[in-house]
């Protein structure tokens, strides 16, 4: 498939046409700029010449196998183009026209071309492009480069396509997927990672079917998420687009953790992300300001740390280096100030990026350099210089550059070196931000030996989790005797779903007496419900949830967050892929804001976090181990203990 | 001052140079461009010719008034440069040279100036603009607009004017404050917002000495504030760079509420702001997005709802109305996907763009319109009798574009018309969020009847707020003997300020015998400081703090917030300048996340909002008519009770 598709043979293209503001133009146009590689035939049904090319009234008139089959014909032509095309001996088609009529459908359409042997992208395609073979099946004009795209949505591939070229990038590889009658996400996908010359993959998706395909896929290249769902218009637009069921942006989160996936939140981001995995091979935390004006590096450095980058104020003697090099009035911690001496010398530019990079994960430059040569055409010789400087002697620290005008000598330079030039520092500070993320791979752990008990009803569930190692709080049922417990007690109700709104639970049950009365009051209010009784705590601790459910396309997944009035404040929770290791689950925690109060805050009892990470190993192991479940929680869980629990 | 310095008579450039990397080649080069409207003197001091122009060897030889001089001589040759500008009866000086000598610093310099009538921007300035007037005397080139930029920082003001022209906008009056001997921000921003072709206004400040003077400032046109000091590395910048106090992020906020101003992070931010701020004159919070395709409408709409605009569905019956003229495959709700019907007949976007306007506050269309005629010369005349529909229907509602290419003839005329065109969609969001701030200017409450009672100590300051209406919980000073209290109480020692730390406070002291012998225990271990005992609020309400504080350039503050284990977990407070009415203090305990549990969450009791808002008057009201205090506060604040008040 990916020859046929990505450099096939001979490509033909049907609807060809001369009029720009059609699909048949531009694929026209775009197969014959490859024309010195492979023979291109263009079919047009009333034979006219096109682009000052012949054309041929229909496929069955080619003496050629045409390879690849890009099809622009109307909706009601496709049975007959279709056909043509696959008895030619076609190995590819390429549908972009929408709305294809095809008796039985697009299913039907899909198992006849594989029927022949053949593979469709499409329909409803905006094309497919590859920059090594010279292919360009699309609309206007891609520019080669490093960027592999595979698109749910053809316009925000070609968007892509077109920022990369701002930034002085492009694209080796993109497709449009369609409605992907036949090829899908998955397969197109790792066609676009597996290609040598795409060195970062952006995907759109709308639809995360793939599910954890995705981690297999993210193996060997970076790549960028570009996913909507996670607000009420974004899930609405998807539905509305492509039919698809939007997937949570916490389960979104997890499956990228877990592929170690980049997530962007619009094309613009993706490629600001993208050029700095380019440039930035490792993970960054730390960086480096260096700026010509106290303006541009307060600005630079407080984004930096707005984006969660840290940038730590030098050592003592990096700051006495650079005093002995800076004018007087120049700033010596990070950010550095140069107060005028880049200006006036264009290799205090590199020296300066080379004496406090070892103190960094990366450095970046905001202000003038770059952009002298384009304003004073004397200073090219003297900035090329520097620029080289800073291209070969920064090569374990990676350097990004903000300048005010990036365009001309030096940016050309530079961009062709590797070190990345910007034209706002928020350009580089979004993409910086992106890698402190570690591209971590995720690999299940081995199934655990979690006993698989009863779960039907709270009881089972108990005895069950309290086998795993689970504590809950002493309790029985209520049978009208002493419970023998401590008091106060809880007194629930067994069967509804939220006891609280039914006056299912009463707290602070302090002697027998109560006990009986509390009974027979729930008993006339909610009927012959079976009651527990349990110790009541009562410690100031804090009120934590932890859950598993099944996502439809990442599957079981653990949920761990702030419960009871805290979750109503924050949106404090993190969730992860299950199952998971007891370390993985302490890593987890550790990324909340509630976990800073876990380990005993200002007097409180510490919470066991130990407790805590079991719970979601416990609930994780028993979802996937029993795909007739799709949730179980414990909601509360208190000091270790688990307050309620419930499964479905 | 502001006819001399951005309308001068005559200009003279001291220091005028051919050499494109030293100021006097921009000054000379600036000051020539406008020499249509007054008589430009170049002064070189080898006297030779500069850009083709005579030059004279000093002031001196000059046989006209230079009206304003433009200083960028050597730091020693000050004294001699300004003595000679003020004797030949320049009345404006713009002093761009760093570091400048002159005999008893720039106070004295100052002085001099003032005392010959005349006034000077600077030094270290990077120059005036006026495009009116057409004066030019900065570095490069900056574009004629209507935004007008006062700065602090030189490279950032003309970093700002370089990312306008890229919008298709520019500058009003530029002005580089530079080291302010003279001059400083409140007087030079006063001329810059006065001038009739200035439309908006952008700060670039490090020092808010200006403080509440911004609220008049900003009284007519809008104003966007660009800040640093709201973190570690952005403080450590603002003091190196400026020798400034950075102002809290809460306290900036606080200004910028009162006042009406707009807060940017970056320049491009505030260019996007700015631009928005131009074509929508009133608070948006509902958007409408007109998509071409389904991704791009997806993408826009999530980061609008992600930025805080509203993206509501459509009404039945406008979705209706987009059915009857679109594809069956166009998504009819918010965001609209066109489906290709925009592509198919251009005069759809108007159609729709009218259609869905009623509905909300602004419609943003994102996709290819705009970049139609840049693609295909033949859609030329098509695309700008569609943007001239758009721009002549939308007049109550502001559209906004984002078009993949922003650049040709559709892009020039939408912009000319005031319909701002964007090449992300990152540029339109970000500046059309920052306007749901309604930009209502605050004016201060009559001074309030506040009791002013004595509050050196705890016991007073509890008198002095029980008077003025505050809530304590029941207690008196501890004297050996019966309190006559209901337990359980709290023992404090009075006195040291962190008292729980030093053992000062005992809890939950259920019975008269155990106060005795806790207050037995508590002398042992402080010595003979009094004690207080008082009743223990014992519900689980909500922890809140409400406090007050004089902030160096801002004045009186309030803060009000979530205290206890809240306050460690989110940043959940507010500030506002004091003093304050009851409305306004309920209006901003409103926008805290903690305000959502105070009115009695899932059965908890309310908290009595009106007490919350009473105490911020109160505490607001006193440290604005006692100068002497410093700040006071009450923490925690639980349902509606003091707990514990502190004053300094």
């Amino acid at each position: 498939m990916t020859e046929a598709l990505f450099d096939p043979r001979t490509v033909a293209v049907v609807g060809a046409s001369g009029d720009p503001a059609k699909w048949g133009y531009w694929l026209a146009r775009g197969a014959l700029s490859g024309a010195s590689r492979r023979p291109v035939h263009l079919v047009n049904a009333r034979g006219a010449d096109v682009l000052g090319h012949p054309t041929h009234h229909s496929l069955r008139d080619l003496r050629e196998t045409p390879d690849l089959v890009a099809i622009a014909t109307p909706p009601h032509t496709y049975e007959q183009v279709v056909g043509d095309a696959l008895d030619a001996g076609a190995r590819a088609l390429v549908a972009i026209t929408a709305g294809v009529v095809y008796p039985g459908g697009l299913p039907a359409l899909a198992e006849r071309v594989r029927s022949a042997g053949a593979r469709l992208v499409g329909p409803t395609s905006m094309g497919v492009y590859d920059s090594a073979s010279a292919l360009a099946l699309t609309w206007g004009t891609l520019t080669p480069g490093p960027i592999g795209v595979v698109s749910q949505s053809g316009s925000v591939g070609l968007e892509l396509g077109y920022l990369a070229a701002k930034e002085g990038l492009g694209l080796s590889r993109f497709v449009s997927v369609g409605a992907a009658a036949d090829l899908g996400v998955r397969e197109l996908a790792e066609a676009v990672v597996a290609a040598p010359h795409t060195r970062v993959v952006i995907l759109y998706l709308e639809d995360l079917s793939i599910g954890r395909d995705l981690i297999a896929l993210a193996g060997g290249k970076p790549v960028i998420l570009l996913t909507v769902g996670g607000s009420a218009a974004g899930r609405r637009a998807v539905t509305s687009h492509t039919g698809a069921l939007a997937t949570p942006d916490a389960v979104v989160d997890a499956l990228c953790r877990a592929a170690g996936v980049l997530r962007a939140r619009t094309p613009q981001e993706a490629i600001h992300i993208a050029q700095a995995c380019l440039a930035v091979p490792a993970p960054v935390r730390r960086v480096a300001v260096v700026a010509d004006s106290g303006g541009q590096g307060a600005i630079a450095a407080e984004l930096a740390e707005r984006l969660g980058l840290e940038v730590p104020a030098f050592s003592p003697a990096t700051a006495e280096a650079l005093r002995a090099l800076l004018p007087p009035e120049a700033g010596l911690s990070n950010p550095v100030d140069l107060a005028g001496a880049g200006e006036a010398d264009l290799a205090t530019y590199p020296k300066i990026a080379e004496l406090v990079a070892p103190e960094v994960d990366a450095v970046v430059l905001t202000g003038y350099f770059a952009s002298y040569a384009a304003d004073s055409p004397a200073l090219e010789g003297a900035e090329l210089t520097a620029a080289a400087h800073l291209a070969e002697t920064l090569t374990t620290r990676p350097c990004l550059i903000h300048t005010m005008r990036p365009e001309g000598p030096t940016v050309d330079f530079l961009r062709a070196a590797g070190v990345p030039v910007h034209g706002t520092i928020d350009a580089v500070m979004t993409g910086l931000s992106a890698l402190t993320f570690s591209r971590e791979v995720w690999t299940p752990p081995a199934a655990s030996s979690t006993p698989l008990g009863d779960i039907s009803g709270f009881v089972a569930l108990r005895r069950t989790l309290l086998a795993s190692g689970i504590s809950f709080p002493d309790g029985t049922l209520y049978d009208g005797g002493d419970p023998g417990l401590t008091y106060p007690v809880v007194l629930k109700a067994l069967g509804p779903a939220h006891k609280t709104e039914v006056g299912g639970v009463v707290l602070g049950v302090g002697t027998p007496e109560e006990l009986h009365r509390e009974a027979r009051r729930m008993r006339d209010r909610l009927g012959g419900l079976p009651l527990w009784v349990e110790e009541q705590v009562v410690s100031p601790g804090v009120e934590l949830i932890v859950g598993a459910h099944r996502d439809p396309h990442a599957g079981p997944v653990v949920t761990f967050g702030a419960g009871g009035v805290l979750a109503e404040l924050i949106a404090d929770t993190v969730t992860a892929l299950a199952p998971l290791t007891h370390e993985r689950a302490k890593d987890l925690i550790a990324t909340t804001r509630v976990s800073r109060v876990l380990n005993g805050w200002r007097g409180a009892p510490p919470a066991d976090v130990d407790a805590v990470a079991h719970a979601m190993v416990v609930l994780g192991g028993i979802l996937d181990a029993r795909p007739e479940l799709t949730e179980i929680e414990i909601n509360p869980l208190k000091d270790g203990l688990a307050l309620d629990a419930y499964a479905s």
